[in-house]
């Protein structure tokens, strides 16, 4: 926070410089909708202030992305580091509650305040409500995204390699936890159960970022991309078990053995019963898409689909984004299939930029900086869990047997990402009080570094099979 | 509200039905991402309603629009009587705070609350949250229609018909406004400031209602719906400067001049700044866009484009969805128009159906039970509001010069709905203490009234010229 000041006069000093040519913008209160309640009156700035969040959002992504591009990057990464640009870290553009910053802090509340006649008052109510509402915005990104991965990815390739994927995934759940528990307490003389959520936070694979990576270097449904993608979903689904099991752990000292029992029937039976919906929705949903007349008549079935499916996979205890997967898998088989495709694709391009400028907007890199003398004793650790992050991850490409043309590295490569489900972790650890702020500290710059290192290194281990030029959507 | 009660009782039995099959949802929460606030622990709470508030608006809008469709109606029709079925008039499944309704009037919220393990203390707030999220969201809907309006309309035909469209719309508001309030006045004995503003409440007339409905009988690049639709943007200009008047007449008993000329000197300055930008933005966007290389590279800079418009329109005391269309309307004029406007359809699909069917269900058909005691007063001026809004607009046709051939039925029925426009007079109205309870219930009847009949009227008067097929979009 401390590193973020230099940062905060310069934007202070933006929005002073903006002021003179102000209008006096809604200093009259104009409802949007019939409405009396304070709240209500509030309405056009919560508005102005979304507006404003998805341009500086999509400027983000769009001048992040394509220089990315430009030079031999994935546009993702770009997107994340614009997101880190306009964030909390630096321009202060798109912040957020969580992160411990106020309406003051927010470039655009302070943009509504000066130009937008937004009382200080007011702006707290504001400032959290614009911030849920881009959250929000951002979580349908990305169950948007892993819908659109599920519809290009091929189920029945995806089943194939069934058995690669859950040994890549289960030597990637094991080996970063045994090493990084074990050298934690061994080297650091960190206590059994912070060794062991931190050992745990290190298990998780991003399905998000990789996945997109993977789309965007046409390399999806390559073997390599199908294994990774079955190994992350798979991690997912483990990760959340271990999570649980390691936070009840860190509340009650002894692990709740009937909620890992839990866990483990409700995942199998929702990815079971996933399946066999397949077979049997197929034929229903053509059947509805057929005869419908009116406007959006493939999207909207498919959406109400895809949100059912997120909704009851975040009902029992799984993520919304392994409904979504599934639901994009299961209409995957549809003969409607490309014409869905087709017409997800711009709305993906609308959503997806907000999750990933989002995370990269969360991200304080303010943890990584020496010269606060606090950060130090973390930044020893983050260099330790990094090496078992991305060693104990790219050993699981060993893993995979009877595929002598496979790319082992890419897969143990394209595992390395933690993404927002490694954040997961620090932030239950923290907020359970078992993680010391230098552990938690090194396991956020343990998620940063590894999901900022892992879209060029993919690129690169790629490159060294036949190139699949990159598919481009639009 | 009294009207809304057998419903409850029986959406409070399907809740209770539903419940012996329900699972341990979130009773241990699992933050989506790493915080520790309480707002953020209820985070996924928040994603699920939001996720089933889709769910129940795509189903009514589809249901909705399909039978609508099926019996010769404009689906939008059915889309509005959908979001009535849905809303606070009947399933209580989609109501929002504004209307006076709380968290255990929410079907959604008690199926969260039984199903979920939301607490009743955190349920006012995800309540509300899930509720700012869903209007956010219904009003970026109502941006996004109007900017895919914008892209579909012909900039020089909408200026051929410039003149006829400004009397059009002149008329519009004189002669409602006048009939409606010497008539309350007069009839009903009304003071003179109620009279004023139901009488300005009677002046508006909803672009989002009557353009959909022309796109859906394609009819909007005809002579009648170029006139419709420049009167409809000029109204809405002309009824921004009304309320604005009005509303400081109820204030302060007298007019503020400088306010009045602020508005009339903004509102000319936006619109022609728009006409000109777009000569000037033409040739930038293209060569932009062309330069771009990554996803998104045309819906992303469009959309920057159409909510910075939006932004400015409502920071300069316009509506927001004025900036939306004329963001449309200048890039209609580039020669990507057509593969913009193919990716801008079902991101429209997707957003459009959430603002009518929030529209509908935040309409409480409560105020027209005669039953009630308290409606009867309002009725009857409602009958005599309700015949003045569609005879004064009806009017409107004469005004119509040099077009022999012209349907000026067809002009007069398309100025007839009020829509959302008119539930902000209302809104203003209660909020300023000028209104009586009957007063504003007439009003808000009055706005149902010509909202819902307008689009079967429409779809009869333009029966009459030779048909022109149903424009489906996919």
């Amino acid at each position: 926070m401390n590193y973020a000041d230099p940062m905060e006069i310069v934007s202070t000093a933006w929005v002073n410089f903006i002021t003179p040519f102000s209008f006096p913008l809604w200093n009259k209160t104009i409802p949007v909708l019939a409405t009396a309640t304070p709240e209500a009156e509030n309405a056009p700035l919560v508005l102005g202030g979304v507006l404003l969040s998805l341009v500086v959002i999509y400027l983000a992504s769009k001048i992040g992305g394509e220089l990315s591009n430009n030079i031999g990057l994935p546009p993702v990464l770009g997107e994340l580091v614009g997101g880190v640009v306009v964030g909390v870290s630096a321009l202060h553009l798109l912040v957020f509650p969580e992160s411990g910053a106020d309406s003051s802090s927010s470039v655009i509340m302070s943009f509504l305040q000066s130009t937008g006649g937004l009382s200080p008052d007011a702006g707290v109510g504001v400032f959290q409500t614009q911030s849920e509402v881009v959250s929000v915005l951002a979580e349908l990104g990305v169950i948007i995204l892993l819908f659109e991965i599920g519809l290009e990815s091929n189920f029945r390739e995806l089943m194939d390699v069934g058995i690669q994927a859950l040994l890549v995934a289960v030597v990637g759940v094991a080996v970063p936890f045994a090493a990084g528990t074990a050298g934690l307490m061994i080297l650091f003389g960190i206590p059994a159960v912070p060794a062991i959520f931190a050992g745990a936070a290190l298990t998780a694979t991003s399905i998000g970022i990789t996945s997109k990576v993977l789309s965007e270097l046409g390399r999806l449904n390559s073997k390599e991309g199908q294994i990774i993608l079955g190994a992350a979903v798979i991690d997912d689904v483990i990760g959340i078990i271990v999570l649980a099991v390691v936070a009840s752990l860190a509340k009650t000292g002894k692990v709740d053995v009937s909620n890992v029992f839990y866990l483990i029937i409700s995942a199998s039976a929702f990815l079971l019963g996933a399946i066999l919906l397949g077979k049997v929705f197929n034929k229903s949903f053509m059947m509805i898409a057929e005869k419908l007349k009116t406007r959006g008549s493939l999207v909207i079935p498919a959406f109400i689909f895809a949100f059912i499916m997120a909704y009851l996979a975040a009902a029992i205890h799984l993520e919304a984004i392994l409904g979504a997967f599934a639901a994009g898998l299961v209409l995957d088989e549809t003969d409607k299939r490309k014409e869905l495709e087709r017409q997800v694709c711009p709305i993906a391009d609308m959503f997806v930029p907000i999750f990933f400028v989002t995370v990269g907007a969360k991200t304080d890199l303010g943890v990584l900086n020496p010269a606060v003398p606090s950060n130090r004793e973390g930044l020893i650790i983050a260099i330790f869990l990094i090496v078992v992050a991305i060693a104990g991850k790219v050993v699981t490409g060993l893993a995979v047997f009877g595929q002598p043309q496979i790319n082992r590295l890419a897969i143990g490569v394209g595992m390395i990402p933690r993404g927002e489900v490694g954040l997961v972790f620090a932030g239950v650890g923290s907020a359970s009080g078992a993680l010391s702020e230098a552990t938690e500290a090194a396991i956020i710059m343990m998620v940063i570094l590894t999901t900022f290192l892992a879209p060029p290194l993919l690129r690169f281990v790629f490159q060294e099979a036949p190139a699949v030029p990159v598919k481009e959507s639009d």
